[in-house]
């Protein structure tokens, strides 16, 4: 069981856009920027069955996500960890969830939403400068 | 030879921290904050020959930059390519550079410097939302 600091909560609290890392089936890496939400214990994540990081989770579970605060480059966190669950979503709730967060409230769910799927992020182990 | 369009151009200009992916010996990925300095063709970073993303680049020469425009989250970059050479940097002058490119000039060399490197990273695909 990881434990998170107050800082590192408090920064893993903010909508900031976070980069996650996947690996693909060649074993080369992709970076992308994802909105996210941690709930404390995994973070969640939306997304499509259709798309290439699902395709590369299906193949290699890892997962990291690097969460840098826009306001303090010494102030970051990377969360190793690996694909725990996929939740559909087909309605695209989480999204609309995201996107208030994000910003956006009010936002209808976007028009791939029967494809909407929830990555859950299991997390191993967290590293960075954050206290 | 990939070909950058003038708005790919602009945001890799700017002194941005962008989130490096490389993999680790163990098929794991792991994403980190960078400097980064573009000069047209390639993708220069500082390093230590004595650390983890050095050793991941010797098994597998994998690399992403995604690169986020703080201002504007639909601005940005995906670089994907792979370590095309290592250059000795005893004196540390690219980390130098690097810290006043980012704000820091007159820095003195760091401590580490009879350590530091210069990754060297091709680019074989640029993806992202920038025009």
């Amino acid at each position: 069981m990881v434990t998170f600091t107050d800082s590192q909560k408090a920064l893993l609290a903010r909508p900031i856009y976070a980069s996650l890392g996947t690996i693909r089936p060649d074993n080369t890496v992709t970076v992308n920027p994802m909105w996210f939400e941690f709930d404390g214990e995994v973070v969640k994540f939306t997304h499509t069955s259709t798309r290439g990081k699902y395709r590369n989770l299906q193949q290699n579970p890892s997962m990291c996500l690097m969460v840098l605060d826009p306001d303090n480059p010494f102030n970051y966190a990377e969360l190793r960890g690996s694909l725990k669950e996929v939740v559909e979503d087909p309605t695209g709730s989480f999204w609309v969830h995201l996107a208030e967060r994000y910003g956006n409230p009010g936002a209808p769910a976007p028009d791939d939403s029967p494809d909407r799927v929830i990555l859950v992020m299991q997390i191993d182990r967290i590293l960075g400068f954050t206290g």
